[in-house]
């Protein structure tokens, strides 16, 4: 995996940091490449996060998400990856990433990391 | 946004502040406009608090959600102003609102704000 | 509101005291009047109690429910009466009532007391 | 009711005149006023409708949907006049337009009207 | 049964009478008394009909469904009622009334019926 | 099996046998006992006719279904036998039951059958 | 209430008494008497249990539940008195016992109590 | 595929073969192999059929479809061979086999067959 | 769109060609690019065939696909595109294919085409 | 029951053993014998742990839950069996497997075990 796709989030400023409240946003159209047999996997994720000064911008988010489409991931890794780029953007209270992958094998896989700021 | 909407909350005296109960209320008939596109934007609202001396009178809540109808809000910052609204206009003991709103760039945001009251 | 609905309400010995246990009940079929409109309204009860020497009898609870048909009645004022006429009823060690209107104005409210007994 | 919003519609050339086929558009943002109350009104519309040389364009039909936000119209009328001004713009082989009206007075009305082409 | 109910419902002119279309409503606050028992009956209604020159108003559709509530009516006789009110009181090329009564005996009844314009 | 069952149902007088309309009927709680083994069966009676002169009378019908209690049927006799019965009883214009039996052997059965009047 | 039912319940020995784990088991199709009518009550047993040396055998259980299909038993008591057996019977570390019954006089009964071992 | 399983199924008179009427049989724990990779493939039947002189015997149709466990066999022939084998054992009026299997390669699949006797 | 996808399509002698039979097949993730913006659309594909001499290959089925990643194609044209395709590879007796598209401006759209073979 | 099952177990490193994160998986397509009567269970296998050195491979995990199909196993011997075999293979933080078996004899089994790593 390149580095590249953190460098298109944006963020916009909390427009009220002094009170602790959640944002969450369901995505439902992730998909990457596998990394061994280079066909497409799919995913939902679902973002659940306190902001502290940033809050993620949508529309840049939408770009985000959709700059792993020709991009080999595995999903433990893409999962952490994901809310690691997020962490480092917003520098949140608190963050949860939710990734729902689709069937595989006849087995349903999802993954789900948090992050706890300051 | 202006500061108007909070005039048109009417209360009426809790009947019974004796004892902390609950009061939820669905509202799936929320809609502003984004400040960017000036497009509508759609939500439902969820409301739960526990009442202290006031009540929120059911009409004057329908005509405070309906008088964002032309005003600009981003996401964050409408669910943010109308609990305070509702707080300054009811003084709960606890407040809650829960603003789905509906897919945008093919993302479902919620936003989710609390207030602990005395 | 008149204060006769009370003495409806019939009770039977609770045939295991020892053991805190629960009984919930689900009521579809309340229905009183608006005081303002004189409209009616409609409401599902849940009732949730840990009995201690009684419980409530099933037919009197629905001719109790029954009782109101033509009682005028708001939202919070009707749901803490019913918790207190059968709290009075049946002094049980905890109960919970949950009253979940049907919409009007667009907007669905729900009201919910509970009582904690010795 | 205004006659400008038919200007609002696009067209693009069908890509396939030569086969009968469907496109059906589901279009959960609708709203306009009560001309009695001038009271928002919300509906979701369903439309279903077989091209013959012109497919209405999705944009454009987002913004003619959202024209009815200042608009006083009663649920019959102005689903008739939407399946109109969508027949007029387009001349399909069949339209078929459903507007689901959210609940007024503990009623739900749904009005359905469909054009038969040549 | 008393005559009278049927005097409460209005009509307005059919915005459209130069096409068939259908007119839906789910009314889910109808109740009447049971003749044998005097126990309170609850039922939803589904309206559906195809206009000729008249259509129901909604506001006295609604007092109309609720002049029921002190009515003796049998499930069978009640829906056959209501629908011959509303042929008489609106003409309709086509209509349509479901009931769909509470459970009682353990046994949940439909009563359906529907008639036939010129 | 005893051919008693059938003399319990009772009827009414269809009040509109000038209209065909339909009466459909669910009763969740029909047990009876299987032929080969004595241990319990359950199924969900779905019952749906259009009257003649008579109607099924609802009590006598909980009563009739209760009477298969101790009874030893077989799926698809049991079946065709109690639609027998309400066709004997209620001489219809139009009949169709169908008895959605619990699993048994891992294997869920239905069987529905129907009885068309002059 | 006779006192035979409990001697139907047979045992195995737990597989893995060195570890806590929860073994859960849904049994719909419980029927026994209104002790006031005789007539039959339906529910839906749902059992939880953390075993300690017993767990229970599935056909004995299937029996018992069918044994008190003549037996005359309040919705309370019986739910405690099957609950009492199964500790008896297997001594467990902690089990939870919730029955739902199907609806009578428009009102939905659950009663739910647990067991807590040594 | 070994022709063998056909003998497994066992037939019973139909008990009341002067009606046209219906069996519908929902299967859900159909297993076979895949014979290009030997793994396990999953289904679920649905059986609907009017049976002349024959029904399936509940339990042979049960040991019947275990006897699929070993075979390998392609999603569209062994539908129409299961569908063969029951017409050839019962030689029913009409017959349908509908079998969903689950996912393989993200793609869902569903065979469905149908006969039609004399 | 280029026309290398319909060279990926592979098949399979149909094992019962003397049966009309229903082959379904559900396939959710399907993702192409907007012509319009280059961003991925995302659709669920529902196809239906009755098989004449020739069946679609699961494997080659979702590679063609997954061919459709890169492309840039309107809704109305790639379903009527793969339609073509999958009938040009296989000449059934019937196919319809029903392409559902993720929301986009607010608005579900689905596209569905059918083909009548000889 | 053998021992071989566990020896197909494969493991990859998981690639964030910084961060505690939870992997679950929805395996429905679990079957194994009864060791009474030879016939097939049926399970859904839910499985949730937190890595810490190793994550399980999918592929492996698909073909250890298909090593059952030959194997008798009772439901709860089976399902802590299953646990043990992957807490030996991962070495997990926490790991927990629920397994929900098809009914027999009239009840649904289900159950669930859990493992504290250090």
């Amino acid at each position: 995996m390149s580095n590249e796709p953190s460098t298109i989030l944006q963020t916009f400023a909390n427009p009220n940091p002094e009170r602790d409240y959640t944002i969450r946003m369901e995505i439902p159209e992730f998909t990457c490449l596998c990394p061994k047999t280079g066909q497409p996997d799919f995913a939902t994720l679902h973002l659940a996060y306190i902001p502290d000064r940033l809050c993620v911008e949508l529309k840049s988010l939408k770009l985000y998400v959709g700059s792993y489409r020709d991009v080999g991931a595995f999903h433990e890794a893409v999962t952490n990856r994901i809310l690691g780029d997020l962490v480092a953007a917003t520098e949140p209270r608190y963050m949860r990433l939710t990734a729902q992958f689709n069937v595989r094998g006849g087995i349903w896989t999802t993954v789900e990391a948090e992050h706890h700021g300051r």
